[in-house]
């Protein structure tokens, strides 16, 4: 039998635990016998939740952890402070190696901060960046950095583009993905500071397939696989995505309310609408890995439910098993 | 009778050149009897288009320009070299007074270039940035800047925002209105070194309602009249807003032809959905003004329709009777 995946699951963070996060938990481990959670937080709190599933206990453990991390606290101090909170019990645990991974709906800011401090980073790897898979026309592509680390450096860029090409490679199974910067232009001598410093560097690397600037406006037709840009600007598309996607659907649906006509069509067109627009959700695809660090951080929507918690689960099988860091530490070692 | 806004258009600048910039300019004299029409560019080829319309011939004149800038084009090159160009001829028609303003749908390099090089700036504006008004679910915001000028500093920054503001209030009609800096989070000590630096700065600026950071997830609510941010993360939200747009549109559409039930539905709500993502579309607001020079420089999509031509001329008529250019004076003359 193969070696099991252990993910520690924090089971206090987000706006839905813990009944979303002992949801989403049971669900993967229900799905894939190679799964064993670790739910980590308030043990009383948790056993009561888990007394509406079935699953198998050989699947699950509870971790007590007492105190819970606030979105609002400040990450580092919190950190340090709260050693008894789920975040950190969650993130000991993979730094120990009890976990190969952890999922955390929690503080974005806290996960960041102990990723980098407690987890730790891979020998070699500058800044380790918040990598969310986006949804396209053609399927899915992934944004780094996306929020981890502000005022990035152009050698930053570069790593975040090998980082990038591996996790799509291996874990997402595109082959050669194709990677692109962000630019406000097509053309090579566009762009800040930044871009333009870094564009030769990706030009000259030999270890992607860079395939030149990638416009904003064409970021959802799925292009480009690996879309490389710094944290700031990687943290507006996203937002950009939820915020726009929210504010048309918005407008699609009150537009069908205007006129008894409407309304009666927008019954008809509502289960095939539901359906096409889900593939347009950035929850339905799990969290957003943190790359570079020593064992997976998963770091899913303050607003997870169940789905989103279950598939970012699922996801780090496959990042154990096809040695994602391991490849990580080659192309990294190999640039030195 | 009021003194007539003078307008120079462009008339082989973007995608649908001449014929569509033609038809927005006969349609905006034809609305509007404040506003005389400039059209440059190639004579023969705008007076056969002029063949189709009826109109006022004291709202118009061809000016002849023989040359056209393409959109590769390196434009500071461009701009030097081709002096009979239609958008070179433009900016001096401004420059020299004849014209109060020009609209131009050609390439966005030569518009920025020639606007700072050609028209020059208002004394004391140290960067013109490029305004569009993007649509929100209450009506419209400003954002700038949105491509003029990359790596910008904090002072910048703070003159978009007051620049913004005298927009917003004296064109738009919004009282005191909403000041906002792009940001990756709400809290006063969240983001990149830029924006840590002119937070304070704007906190400060007694001439501007600044309410604090924006972030993008929250731009399409509306909830702020004045976004403020650098150009190459002002480019990326105005980009995502149209490709995000595009692609949900497109899913929109292709999910009510999933199924029969589906179709028929969607023959139903399309007027009503029509009408509603019509406000949704940036074209619909006109082009984009570039703020703080010496006249008004208007710049719309190159892809621009009629719609789009008429619109950006009709909006000179508010930017000169309102007297937007010695408002920005007094708020610049007042910080130095």
């Amino acid at each position: 039998m193969a070696e099991m995946v252990n993910v520690a699951v924090d089971a206090m963070g987000g706006d839905n635990a813990p009944g979303e996060i002992v949801k989403g938990a049971i669900e993967a481990i229900n799905e894939d016998k190679r799964v064993k959670v670790f739910l980590v937080g308030r043990e009383p709190v948790i056993t009561e939740e888990l007394k509406k599933y079935t699953y198998d206990p050989a699947q699950l453990e509870i971790v007590h952890a007492e105190e819970i991390i606030e979105t609002a606290e400040p990450p580092v101090m919190a950190i340090r402070k709260k050693k008894d909170s789920s975040i950190v019990r969650s993130m000991y645990m993979v730094k120990e190696g009890t976990c190969d991974a952890l999922v955390s709906a929690g503080s974005t800011g806290a996960v960041l901060v102990g990723g980098q401090v407690i987890v730790g980073r891979i020998k070699g790897v500058e800044r380790p960046p918040l990598a969310p898979l986006i949804p396209t026309e053609k399927g899915v592509s992934l944004l780094l950095d996306c929020g981890a680390n502000v005022d990035a450096r152009s050698s930053h860029l570069v790593q975040f583009a090998k980082m990038g090409s591996v996790y799509m490679e291996s874990v997402m199974g595109v082959k050669n993905p194709k990677v692109g910067i962000v630019n406000i232009g097509a053309e090579e001598e566009k762009g800040n500071a930044l871009v333009k410093e870094t564009f030769p560097l990706l030009k000259n690397c030999p270890e992607i397939n860079f395939i030149g600037s990638v416009e904003a406006r064409d970021i959802p037709l799925g292009e480009v696989d690996v879309i490389v840009c710094e944290a700031f600007v990687g943290n507006v598309i996203l937002k950009m995505y939820e915020g726009v996607g929210a504010a048309l659907i918005k407008k699609v649906k009150s537009g069908m309310m205007t006129s008894l006509r409407s309304k009666i069509g927008a019954l008809l067109v509502k289960p095939a609408l539901k359906k096409t627009l889900k593939s347009f959700d950035t929850e339905e695809y799990g969290g957003a890995p943190l790359l570079g660090l020593n064992g997976l951080v998963v770091k899913t929507h303050g607003s997870s439910k169940a789905i989103e918690i279950k598939n970012s689960i699922l996801q780090c099988i496959a990042f154990k098993e096809q040695k994602i860091n391991e490849k990580i530490k080659e192309k990294i070692i190999l640039e030195d």
